[in-house]
């Protein structure tokens, strides 16, 4: 079935012949196995170009920050699959990965697009605040949440956030973003009406963005970084398995609240 | 429902407190990003130690080496996910990864511990040709294919394959499960009857298993490879999409051998 | 973690003691298995009410509209991932309902929607012109894709949706939401300036609408009825495989457009 | 990339041209829509037949038998992913059937060839118990689990069996395959050293090989079953969500067993 105008598949990411493996221009085995480390060759994957020193380090330290965070719901969604499904690895990974949605990991690529947003009203201008109070006030009307902003833990700042702001600087990153994404946060009491902590979720794209990553690709950060999270848990899973313990426990307190047939006793369970 | 005897989750990967989150021992605001690579961040997560040198070296060349390889089935699996569905790029990621299993990309860890069986039965000698035979021998006799052996498209030795031992050799890596794994590829003829190439799912485990790398968590090398790999296509996909198109292509011969009611003209289509 | 203020699990839907287990206030053994059909199990499940019998009627009919389609990109993607998995059928089935998203069948619940929106905007008065009049105006102010309607491959109507209004009409179920349906379908030209007929996604919101089936569970009908399909080309896929070949056919003639290394042929291939 | 042999794919399942879509050679809007039912259809479309009205019954009663069972880990699996991600209902119903692998739901087909074997064993006599013998005594020595048998919850038979059996009775199904499954039941106290009672995972081939249900898709019966099963509990999550309640209660006696920094405190949560 057609569907759509395009029918020739192209691509420029890879090709080969019976020798060499082309990958975004350059011999795999030659110029790139070796030679280029694991977060580089990711940054040539999305990007079809090398990363500045300053994007290498940006780019490791927004994975890092984000791999791994406990037993978080898609954590255990994963260690759930395994613990069923114990030999298709894959699907392990695929069931914890479908947790990286809009409410727990997505966050960063619309709060990147927040970031830009608020950039390009500024239109060259380098204080943000001005702008940033123009969109923030258009998200409040449409009663929009502020994606990247506020936290069910911490009411302080995020420690990771301020490392990764750190980083940035100190690798001598473009700033604009994150002098944005700050800016943002000052005037979320004056027009939300309370404190929303830039998170995460913003942190990331506002030190990315300044080391030239897109923004149509924000969203595959958190999801390779919990990736690499994901199989240190499921390693463990094979080994010290929890999947089962932590299904038990989830339901130990359970309310049924629907209707039984006549004679039925939950408490002969 | 409880299932199995263990009734309270335990993990030693991460905990916090509320200004604190800590990871395999140590601070991650503090002491691990942009202090460490994503890569080293992922041999730790798996393992709970910091790599050596040579195993950042060797663990970087095989996911380099494997994290892309141009529209292969799972690629396409993905893409055409993403073209039907792409508001969840969670989604179009998770069925790529689904087509990581015993075909394709899975044969990492069975052809690792082919290479183990070898390494024991061997018992210190580090001639490995005879265990090689014997292993191989019990492999033919029980039909089991030869994980890591054989190559579709390459008849030649692949050129990851001695790219990667070139790297782990040059990082002064334990070169054991390599000579391991060419021993069983000298013995493969005589045995089996016809030429079988050491492939690139042997290559990983030889290269990884001689720095540390665990056993049970070599599925997850292929997985998080694949990851970086399928994120690169769909970032694509989102500014120059092929999906229908391949799915198009992909039938433009299709046959279909099934009965059709009175009447029914496919010329008509 | 905490997320949200809910802690206590509850649900309405399963309990069960040592000796029986509780559906939706039946005991599943005693008055289910072999007392009700599949399908108005599935509608019990998600209504915690029994079909009429025109619910039943229609809510077979609609499953059936749209279990199978042929060769379609999730199909093919499910079928790719079970020919590189083929250990994991379940890897399989989810592969390819990850392609039942916003795009090609998740139109069901948006286009539901938009008829309850008319049908709340006409307030009783049941000639619909002029309240999809309304609507759909605001839509194409808002530069809204109209869910439902408009087809790739008929520019008649799709038979598939007169069967099922027929089946609906016949069974007695309320025709309020068809005629909503029929009434967008009308004023479409007029409005949006050209014709898009009525399709598959509008005409099953239409039909279960009118028989007390879910708006929020209408996504859950093409997930259902699409595994089922899937579940027999899967079928068919271990016996006579063809996911590789569909790969094979699908890059025939791909193109690649980016860059090559000095002295790279693709003519080599 | 060509892989295998086969280049052009063929199906038996389904054609179409601009008026007509074919399904197993009927047309399927003027002969299926409105005249099957959505359980008759799956027999269709996975084994190219009608079914008997024995068929009907039986594949029926098995899909109602496993559809539902409360708050298994799939189910919270499922739950957790849609509130992580509740823009995608695929994601979270892919999520759940991710779970149903070898331990909780795929024992159906092993189970399926576990009866086969010891059917082509006894050889035409329909006394099965020596056959049975047989073959659980080299399951025994292979160190294999007799699947379909033994059961977490029960000790008594699980009064799905007893109702499958009742219902395939009645319908007038051949019983060979269940005469076959009590057969095994029967001898594992000997040759195993305990009872270990047959389970529904048993029963639903034991039930459907009786009515030409082919082994090769025993494994979708459970998936298509919890599919859904997840549809009414995701629409219940949409409701009344409880997915990040049960993540919270899996974890509220979470032992972290790794080591902490100098001067972290746990307390401090």
């Amino acid at each position: 079935m057609k569907i759509g105008k395009e029918t020739i598949p192209h691509s420029a990411i890879c090709t080969s012949n019976s020798e060499t493996i082309v990958v975004r221009g350059k011999d795999l085995a030659q110029e790139l196995i070796g030679k280029i480390s694991f977060t580089d060759y990711f940054f040539l994957l999305v990007t079809g170009q090398e990363p500045t020193p300053a994007a290498t380090t940006v780019l490791n330290a927004t994975l890092v920050a984000i791999a791994e965070h406990g037993l978080v719901p898609s954590v255990q969604a994963s260690r759930m699959t395994l613990a069923a499904a114990p030999d298709a690895l894959q699907g392990a990974v695929a069931a914890g990965i479908l947790g990286c949605g809009s409410v727990i990991l997505g966050a960063s690529e619309t709060a990147g697009r927040l970031l830009e947003e608020v950039r390009v009203r500024a239109d060259g201008d380098n204080n943000y605040s001005e702008a940033a109070k123009q969109v923030i006030g258009e998200y409040r009307n449409a009663r929009r949440a502020i994606p990247g902003y506020g936290h069910p833990l911490h009411k302080e700042r995020d420690p990771r956030v301020s490392a990764l702001f750190g980083v940035a600087e100190a690798a001598g990153a473009d700033m604009t973003y994150i002098q944005i994404a700050d800016a943002i946060e000052n005037v979320i009491p004056e027009i939300i009406g309370k404190n929303l902590m830039l998170n995460v979720s913003a942190a990331i794209p506002a030190a990315l963005l300044g080391v030239g990553f897109p923004i149509t690709a924000l969203r595959g950060v958190p999801i390779l970084a919990r990736t690499a999270g994901l199989i240190g848990h499921l390693t463990e899973e094979l080994q010290k398995p929890i999947g089962f313990a932590l299904s038990y426990q989830a339901t130990r307190d359970y309310v049924y609240d629907g209707d039984t047939p006549e004679g039925f006793s939950a408490s002969n369970t």
